[in-house]
């Protein structure tokens, strides 16, 4: 009898809840998205219950909405990604540590050289998500006036993908000799220049780091556009994924499972893990009470400024009692995001003002109930070959992530489809991924 | 009576030692310059001593040497600093972070929020070491087939400053109210969008996070040109420079004194530290014995070829264990330091091989005793205004950093040049600089 299918279980860490209100739950921590005791505690439990990984996301740019919504936003103000997890490894021994980097706003020889770093500084647990930045103020940021268009900028970042991999190889594995007898520090038949020189980039290298304790770091991705799947199913190992429901994931899982195999791969080489926010109550009823009761800390500008960014198009001048217009155009910004927002009014019948709440607090999956029914859901989904697990969400902190870490946890481990420890010391080995071999010194 | 002028000392750690032989030097950690555990202790032992800050110097590319030179160097694996440093901020309470960062090669949105990242994270330890970039190699690994000229190195990274300051100033210190009550988050009065379009850089803003906080990091320049002083009279809060002996340190420090003073700018909140290798020895003689027998571990031929470009003419002819010879031609590209090298040699009476594996190893400022001599030298130089301090370099780690730390650092404080405790918190405080104001927010 062969061991059943495992979960893995990563934690969405920005902000510290997704969810906007989150900041005045009773008992949450206002500052928790910017301060590092509480962050530190935060990645501890997580490590003590066995998550695969600490998941930061980033933006380039404070989000564009409008100032009254802004002014309400827990976002504004965040550390960034490398320096935050980079500290967070010295607190931490086996968690994984995935950083959100942009291959559209930044150099590959700077994202090479910082993941390098990190999964040495924190002996083989970094992984790079994999973004090309969808919000358009981040061009402005960045000495354009309009942000780079959707197509171009998969362009760039499959080519960025080519480079930065390509500059992880600079050396082989057992290149450093560091022999004081003859005073030879590397043996430089093991050093390998890229030169390469494509449509998007021009980059010599070699890169000025030892090869990554993990060979790479662990690929992720968390596009779900045409190009952002093909993208992934190329070159992710984990992909981060937002299915509406059981059949959606289900058919995400295998489209993307067989464009890898198209695409050559192995599909147990790359692990779907949708978004979830998870709510743990006593009852199945108590948990929805949480919810609706986080729901109502979310304010109304807020959530109508949510609605414009989903959209793409500003929502301001709707209707709020009516149902979203049948005309909102397709925009450069976000053509996911876009759709997704108008099928969920259609399925659940929402007024402009009923859908705007929905998506100002959280609006994607969501598994609600006590520890042994939202287990159930969570092992069906693995079972049905809907993920391979989740990338997890908490609802407020830290009493959401207590309620996951200590009361859902458990039960996931009861029924033999969790770790009670980790098998390794690695991200890919927690993920249970292959070491890739340096593509120039096999 | 006042209490005598002090000195203000930081370490320079990268290559873990300037000098090129001193992974090979008995007792020394031939991978310490990529040994996390033996960084964490070198830096624990430096804050231990009260250095004012752990500095990281950087480069964007591997050394553009011969590959028979290459192979030699410890320098070609190094971690990236801010990842580095803020792993090191967990593993230290008081010490100064320096981290070095390009204007040329980099974009001041990231290096804005990554510094005040750091700064947030070690609780207003981070100091920027501004660089304009000299390795012309790291051209190649940025898109480029050249380097980027001086001057236009130069125009760019003082607009660059202006920017990255600006988007420190983007919140007001007291802008984030955090008032669960209302649902207010931050006080939209207090946040600034710079806007800034400039000849080389257009930045929008608002950054993403909270103003540093030491309100800026510390600003560090390492430029000896024209326009470097000049950057650093208008710009820098501490100069990191290498003259060759006293009497030039006291011009140069006149000269950049002057300038600052010039620039409206209090020429106290101006800290000049020169690079100086510090050999600690029973004796004189025993020091000056363990320079030399450093340099026995640079290989002779990366020697005498650094010799031979010091004085302009091919030195492989010249026998190794003989004085320089006579006759050595003049040429007109290198009059001065043709000169330079013959004086060295003279002073020191070192043969050809010594003469070739000094210049090959470390041939800047240095200072070789006892902690009593080299205590008497730093107090003259401090005394003389010739410096502020030191940007102290390590000959071989570790007992070249524990010489000085558990020899000299004791020599200093009995002479009461050197602080006995931190005096405050953040890296300001220690080196007696104010905190700037909001240039928006007053």
């Amino acid at each position: 009898m062969s061991e059943p299918k495992q979960l893995h279980l990563t934690a969405f860490m920005r902000p510290v809840s997704l969810h906007t209100g989150a900041w005045r739950y009773p008992g949450s921590y206002p500052d928790a998205n910017f301060n590092l005791k509480h962050i530190t505690s935060f990645i501890q439990k997580l490590e003590a219950a066995k998550f695969d990984a600490f998941f930061m996301a980033d933006h380039l740019a404070v989000l564009n909405m409008p100032v009254e919504a802004l002014k309400r936003s827990h976002t504004v103000t965040s550390f960034e990604p490398f320096t935050l997890l980079s500290a967070l490894s010295q607190v931490t021994d086996k968690i994984g540590l995935a950083a959100t980097a942009s291959t559209t706003y930044d150099e590959p020889y700077h994202i090479a050289r910082r993941f390098a770093s990190l999964d040495h500084l924190s002996d083989g647990r970094a992984a790079w998500n994999i973004v090309t930045t969808g919000n358009p103020e981040s061009a402005k940021n960045f000495g354009l006036d309009e942000h780079v268009e959707h197509s171009e900028r998969y362009k760039r970042a499959r080519e960025f993908y080519d480079v930065v991999t390509g500059l992880w190889d600079s050396f082989a594995d057992d290149a450093f000799i560091r022999d004081r007898e003859s005073g030879v520090y590397f043996d430089p038949e093991k050093l390998h220049v890229l030169n390469h020189k494509g449509d998007e980039l021009k980059v010599k290298g070699p890169l000025n780091i030892a090869r990554p304790v993990q060979g790479w770091p662990v690929i992720v991705q968390a596009g779900q556009s045409e190009p952002g799947r093909q993208l992934a199913a190329e070159t992710a190992e984990v992909v981060f994924c937002s299915p509406r429901d059981l059949d959606a994931a289900k058919a995400l899982y295998a489209d993307i499972k067989g464009r890898t195999k198209a695409a050559g791969r192995d599909p147990n080489h790359l692990k779907i893990l949708p978004a979830a926010l998870i709510v743990i109550g006593d009852t199945v009823e108590d948990a929805k009470n949480k919810r609706l009761k986080l729901d109502t800390f979310v304010h109304y500008d807020s959530a109508i400024a949510s609605l414009s960014i989903a959209l793409g198009s500003d929502a301001t001048g709707f209707d709020p009692d009516k149902p979203l217009p049948a005309d909102i155009p397709e925009t450069n910004s976000s053509k996911t995001s876009r759709l997704g927002v108008i099928q969920l009014a259609e399925k659940d019948k929402l007024t402009v003002r009923q859908l705007a709440q929905r998506l100002g607090g959280y609006s994607g999956l969501a598994f609600v109930g006590t520890p042994e029914t939202v287990a159930e859901e969570l092992e069906k989904w693995l079972a049905e070959d809907a993920a391979d697990g989740f990338t997890v969400t908490f609802p407020f902190l830290p009493q959401g992530l207590d309620d996951v870490a200590e009361r859902l946890i458990p039960e996931l481990q009861r029924r033999g489809i969790f770790r009670k420890d980790y098998e390794g010391t690695t991200l890919r080995e927690h993920l249970g991924l292959p070491r890739p071999k340096n593509q120039f010194f096999g």
